[in-house]
């Protein structure tokens, strides 16, 4: 019944919602295109002065280098000493140069199935037959799929163990606080009360950044203090390597056990893998998280824009396409139309002077905007759960659903 | 009211559902892992098998081609000519030697700082000098938040998308049969039961893939019929770098716009950025799809497993801890009771003889499923809209549940 009725009250209006939230989130989009555009252009232009004096300078030494051999040996002709120049190049890309160790035993056969199916893709080892290829394709399709499964899987997984503990904490601290303060009340009244503060509190978006964040910090540290003595690198060159990995570029300037041979070399391999299976799934949740509070900026500009042009033509009655949740501040029930009352003051008040918002405003403005939105979730996701209880497989699954959800309601 | 009641209703068995649910998350999180480590294993074998003879040829050949070089020229000191050619090796991969383009002049700092932020890092270009390592690891961790988000966000946008599409021809189809069949009934009647039907509809995961891989696939050979003339490959080495690209692996064999000039250069590197961007999303999408797919086969596998320790320690009472949706054939409503019967019966009865099941009956229970889960969501979410509608912002966002949320219901 009640679904009825509110399917039915909302196909009523559903062209208007459908049209303004369709426009939404294609602002969100476009808006994203853009300044993730502008993020690179501005990264080229960074990179482009730390790096391009070193390639002339590196280039520079290269020549020199060639010229010198070049000059001591003045019988070898040009073209053959470039022919195998060449060649040495590619064997020495494809491996078999030098004394590293043979790539497709066993062991450098499952290293490169794993830079496969994780997205690493270091390119130390690559397949150079049809047949390999081919295979690739097929095997790479399944098993990227897989592992994207698995660390959508590993996020929910460490989602909800940081929501458990936070909460955990919340709770003892609530429980200290009320012994302190409510030592003369009835102890079932302060019960009920920390009950009803629980239900409502959520852990911070902010609180689970920083402990993955501090987690992926330590994974990384303790897995370059294994590479650094081993593969005979610096610390901070560990570290790079370490980051590149786990975030799953996998540029292959660094790759870890590749020399012929190591100490205790199963063990090192095994270390290795298990520290690339935590700091991926740890950097992974992370930039989930983080991907969030993007969001949410996204959000505000959105807002902010959509505010302005509202002003520009004010004679549009029409109701505000953007309708974050952090302009609630007031009011908590009625929604839709706060926004536009609000929106309008902001642009008509206070605000009509100071047009640059403060990163204290921002913050303030997000906090309160993350706090409605997870207390909506946790309503959405409570009357969800009465629906759906007893089917189990249905539940937040994806990145930041997972995210939104467990942080809005952390026992399901 | 109805949220408080289902809240304290929830939480008088909060203990029993609580350990249940994780019990399920844990198993199938750590049946995907040791799948997976098969996965892998099995496809280290295959390119073990596949490559390994090419392998020792190649370097065979590259050891003849050293040794007629050394002795065509027997006065070659080897200290010095080991140390040329790992300089011209190492210059080779860093981008200086031969008659490549410069690597960090705009256009192609530009290139790299895309294939940080997509994470594909093919590694023909990679910060040199410690600043710029420095810099990549703070640029690379906003960088790539802001692209996963990107990347999701694209995902909600094509399955709404897609949702759309599905449905208006779904709509098409039943009007078509409507007019056909129900020509002598009542117009109005035939409309009511006509909006039933749509609202009870949904599209199928299978169709979403469908069409995702199909576009992957075009995306892909037009991309390849340009790389292929203006890169000098093969088709099928161009359809090669595609997959390896777009499915952001990036080893960094073949990596396109390396020359040093190119015929139109300015729309060469427009072309390609722009079929990167499409083809990454477009398959990032269609791993998130066919990820739903593998869980769906693994919840099939957990309750196989589950089904299987029932049975022999029957004497414990307790309730299945494992409780995918289609098991739920006949029965809508009763649902975690449900789940004990069938399971049961299904131990006991007919398939007690049969314990392998087949592939069909697989396809057919995964199917029912689906619809489930479908219909589950597409309640939950309708009755989730109700309290969040004119909130905007929280709506499906993670790959997972943005698939499952549109999936269930296509127009929020």
């Amino acid at each position: 019944m009640v679904v009825f009725s509110g399917s039915m009250a909302r196909s009523g209006h559903r062209g208007c919602c459908y049209a303004l939230h369709l426009r939404e989130d294609n602002a969100r989009f476009i808006l994203l295109f853009v300044v993730l555009g502008i993020y690179m252009i501005t990264g080229a232009v960074v990179f482009m002065i730390l790096e391009q004096d070193n390639e002339v300078l590196e280039k520079q030494v290269y020549l020199d280098r060639l010229d010198t051999f070049l000059r001591a040996y003045p019988s070898i002709n040009r073209t053959d000493f470039d022919e195998i120049l060449q060649i040495h190049a590619e064997a020495d890309s494809a491996g078999f140069a030098g004394t590293k160790r043979p790539r497709w035993d066993f062991p450098g056969s499952f290293y490169f199935v794993g830079t496969v199916v994780s997205t690493i893709g270091f390119g130390m080892t690559t397949p150079r037959t049809v047949a390999g290829k081919i295979v690739l394709i097929f095997y790479g399709f399944f098993g990227c799929a897989g592992t994207i499964l698995f660390f959508n899987l590993f996020l929910e997984r460490i989602i909800t163990f940081l929501a458990y503990i936070l909460r955990s904490i919340h709770e003892r601290e609530l429980k200290r606080k009320g012994l302190a303060n409510g030592s003369n009340d009835s102890r079932r009244g302060s019960q009920v009360s920390d009950d009803d503060r629980l239900d409502t509190w959520k852990p911070s978006v902010y609180w689970v950044m920083l402990i993955l964040f501090l987690g992926a910090v330590i994974v990384a540290c303790c897995a370059s203090a294994m590479y650094h003595p081993v593969e005979d690198w610096t610390y901070f060159e560990a570290i790079y390597f370490c980051f590149v990995t786990f975030a799953t570029i996998g540029f292959g300037d660094y790759v870890v056990s590749q020399k012929e041979s190591y100490p205790n070399v199963h063990l090192y391999r095994f270390g290795n893998f298990i520290f690339i299976v935590i700091g991926c799934c740890c950097i992974y949740s992370l930039f989930n998280v983080a991907s969030i509070v993007i969001k949410q900026l996204l959000n505000w500009i959105i807002k902010k824009l959509n505010c302005r042009c509202r002003r520009r033509k004010k004679s549009k009655g029409r109701r505000n396409a953007i309708t974050p949740g952090h302009i609630h501040r007031g009011s908590k029930m009625n929604k839709s139309k706060a926004v536009t009352v609000e929106c309008d003051s902001d642009s008509d008040g206070r605000r009509n002077s100071d047009e640059m918002i403060s990163m204290r405003d921002f913050l303030q403005a997000n906090k309160i905007s993350l706090a409605m939105m997870q207390k909506q979730l946790w309503e959405t996701s409570q009357r969800g759960m009465n629906s759906s209880n007893g089917s189990g497989f249905q539940g937040p699954v994806g990145p930041l659903a997972i995210l939104n959800r467990k942080l809005g309601q952390e026992e399901v």
